[in-house]
């Protein structure tokens, strides 16, 4: 390979998404990392703290220092919520590119963010600047993009799932629910007591059914999509499972209009979203471990009301995987590089 | 104890809807267990099959002998659709009292039952005179019927979640969606790929989203309680866990109401319902081996539409929880009586 | 019921421990529970906290009362170690009986118990009167202690199923050997990260192989036995389930024997412990929730080394289901009231 | 790359040790798969069954045709035990070389094999040619070997653990004992009820504890690296998960040795095997979808017994990953071609 290697750091990391990305970044042929920082776990080795990167990853956690990220091409923030806003406008100024894989520029209407998250934006400005890193969408303005938003899981799967019926405007904006299972590794690794396995594991239950953080981001998403305001019921439930999302989605149609062949037209030529066959149901663990959107959209009993099936992996299509796909994009690589990971099945 | 104990025979019973019986009647303070028939298990002791009964049920399995079911009052069915209904007829015309905890006798338009299940009925007759066992609803005519029908898993925590709406009439009923997930033993003690542990953990999927059999009992069930037909779009989803049903259900507002008054009022007399307060999300596991129904209801963002949530565990209030208490109501005992186990939690 | 009900107070009980205390309690005939502390959640509804007692336990959390557990007639210590021996000597004066299902008053050498616990005694004389409360070894003596030492979940299903064993002195004392495997709930319900459903499910590992604070309790129990030292490997593991405890026991027979006999005649009047046919494989589950240790032996190609399967729940035979065994020897009541609950399978 | 393409044939491939090896060769650069033969699944695409690897195998299962098979540089046999020895002569006299994943070519005692396997055994002679494939042990061998006997999953994990502890001479040759347990894919893609996630899931039990078919592979295995006969206490476990293997190994220490040293240096130079710093426990998790195989060895409070914890995964390193690693060595490949891939955590 003639291409230089791109230079990598990354804030953060000890989470799951952290692990997720150092997986994708060890076997990526075109990317270098150069720094990996973590205030709380600064001098262990990362290998010591996730053995299956033994042998894989020789780094380790280091004090934050602005000159070691200065000094790279690009930064991934695998941080929670409300440190990249603190962090982006330093690199921002020294050209180094950002993806943040948190929420701090998901949402346009910063108002609105601060309500959601529950603290002051610190730069708003950046937001404005922050490119929405969905590439089915966006992919020829994240190309050029300085920072990109690394969108939630919930939020990739309900609009992957959505997006052919919404952008073809056949279908009633204004009662969309979006009933979404994902698995426990979604909650992060932190230590809390309703995700532990005695809690969580032979247990089924919905949560946020009021209001959820990924709630505004889909709105917005659909929105651009429409050309419009929608309005969606969001559900969320904790499956016990350690990853994927299966997002199951309902719609009433307003236009008749062939589904199978609209989806299949809509993801002919992308990579990472796999329409199935009429008829078919997807398995979450059909994409555990791989960057796949698979999607499969029904009309039962001829009724008026779509139902698709939309599955990701919450780390990877929904978090590390995706985040990989825009540094792909941002640096010129075909778009699979190093994304080309099979699932784990079983 | 001062009545005589009923007198007790199971059909079939070598399932998880016959192993959960057993351990419910053998903790039942009025009942004798007098023969349990397995053609296949024949000569086995019940026990062998399942250790947990180890010095709680003495019988083996027996080869069926109308002679020995002709004897007691009350006879279960835990077998496969269609077994039921060749075996009825003449324990109905010896007098005994029969609950079929299969299908065989849940819809009353017997062409549908027959397309759905795909067999010829061999009592169409005995379908117009049984009882569809859902005691909140059926109470008084379960006292004295001769045939219960008791109902499936889905249906009792689907119905039970929209009951009061529909009975209401304030929800549009042509739009109704119940999206529900299982777990695996809904699926029964059958050798299958599918719900293979190595197939269905760390896994989560739809199925049967074009037609589910559970779904003309859905609609038979609300259309009663409408008094008029109700359209259902039904998504059943396998969730990796042993037990439990959680049905999240959606309908759409056509009239302003108190909607937690509505559902505290309705269910305020029912053991075996509990409306939790508002804002709660209940667990699977709070019902894990408990007769118990936990509903919660939103209305997310104040729109206009409502969101119930509702939990049974599928082999208990689903199955052979809700037969006992069938089997209560017909014997004039507390409809409590052995039924009173806390649930498993964790 | 004539007699008066023994009068019950719970210090903690927020933990597994201790909810499932209240589920044996709440259906426990002569019990009746006053009193139920905790300093962190004083105030909060026990119901709110573990809704599977919604209906059943009426009770609030309150804070810390010398007066109102001393006029218990039992108090059970549901906490974390080092409290029970903090509070003891006060209700000891005042009269109480104690059971502390805690491990403050289990290792009779102090200054071992110092060493494996890290923290000094509070009450060394208490623990010279604590009845360790194993009642297939202790049931006489537990019938009039004042304080009882309610064994650890992994020492129960070690010593129930080496007993027979050393009792009998047919084996190599120097080299027992006990493979544990445990399921997470052994680990407690506190926010950490090792035990999230995330780390914990689809994995196995082994733990503390170096050194485990329940080897002198096991060590204790079966030098007391044998009446000489005797010298264990204990090598625990996790395993990715709620609850049950499997322990693999290895010794080499120093003398011939019967081996099922042996088993079958120590056990035979003994309600809580079942010896399997040979050659059989007793599953964790088939005591889930139930107060039962189910054992097989086996002697593999006929050598000289005896392997042994010792399953129980940790929560119940190995933490509350004993402790409500012990307070029935001590209050003079048939010793399986209120545990005749059947194990949940599946 | 300009080495010609490995030209591979796939018998069987219907089970979880074919997907696997699927999943590897899709990703391996250097092989071609040209056929997969099914007799039950032909003409069914490999993608549809595994839907994992839609877009990338295009393949459909074919009837069994010795002429494709024949026209093969490699055929893996990933059948039921007994099919690879009725059609390896045919293909051993084309001069295709052929890697058995089943257990047909493994036992060089053909009596031993027929009464553990319960069948006459096809073609003894073949037996006698073929080479047991456990690279750390028969590298040189297996470079020129015609047929591969790939090892079992078990006897993978527990010979490498053992392994530098036999060779050295330190222990107690007539007393090893194998406590292993396994994830539920071990059993096979199999409808079964044993292995329903509705009985394996929330449970723990050992099986075949009287005999299991791979102790005399384990045996057979260390007595030939101790230049004398063993004998092993081999107990399986089943737990509850989808892949992985954890070994835990006891032996008596004879001779004094620095363990930690002796383990390090006899695997300093092998690619997947690592030994783990002095104190680990490993997690079955650190090596899923890896072709790892991980130790570490404790010697607890200092005693004369060794504790082993040694952990695969069963389909790879204990499969379809040892098979590649083998087709590597016959190739001429660097052995780690293709097997790179980092374990899926969590």
């Amino acid at each position: 390979m003639t291409q230089k290697a791109i230079k990598i750091g990354i804030v953060g990391g000890t989470g799951y998404t952290g692990v997720e990305l150092l997986r994708l970044l060890a076997q990526h042929p075109a990317s270098e990392l150069k720094v990996i920082t973590s205030r709380k776990e600064a001098g262990m080795a990362v290998a010591e703290m996730f053995p299956n990167l033994r042998g894989r990853v020789a780094l380790k956690f280091t004090e934050p220092s602005a000159g070691a990220l200065a000094a790279c091409d690009l930064v991934f923030f695998a941080t929670p919520n409300g440190v990249a806003m603190g962090e982006a406008r330093a690199l921002f100024e020294a050209g180094v590119r950002v993806i943040d894989i948190a929420a701090d520029f998901r949402i346009k209407d910063v108002a609105l963010w601060e309500q959601w998250y529950g603290m002051k934006h610190a730069c708003p400005d950046l937001v404005a600047q922050a490119i929405y890193g969905l590439p089915e969408v966006n992919r020829a303005r994240i190309k050029d993009a300085r920072i990109v938003a690394n969108p939630g899981c919930y939020p990739t799967a309900v609009q992957l799932g959505f997006l052919p019926l919404v952008e073809a405007g056949i279908v009633d904006l204004d009662h969309l629910i979006a009933d979404a299972k994902s698995g426990v590794s979604g909650a992060g690794r932190k230590a809390e007591v309703q995700t532990l396995l005695a809690e969580a594991s032979d247990n089924f239950k919905a949560y946020g059914v009021p209001g959820h953080r990924h709630l505004p981001e889909i709105t917005q998403g659909l929105a651009q999509l429409a050309g419009k305001p929608v309005r969606v019921v969001f559900t969320p439930h904790l499956t016990p499972m350690i990853r994927g999302i299966h997002a199951t989605l309902y719609a009433r149609l307003t236009t008749e209009a062939d589904l199978q062949a609209l989806y299949e037209k809509r993801y002919a030529k992308e990579p990472f979203v796999d329409v199935m066959p009429a008829g078919s149901h997807p398995d979450t663990r059909s994409v555990r471990g791989a960057n796949t959107c698979r999607i499969a959209v029904h009309r039962p009993q001829g009724g008026d009301i779509v139902v698709v099936l939309s599955v990701i992996d919450n780390l990877v299509k929904g978090a590390a995987g995706q985040a990989v796909q825009n540094m792909n994009i941002m640096f010129g690589l075909p778009e699979t590089t190093g994304l080309e990971q099979v699932a784990l099945l079983p």
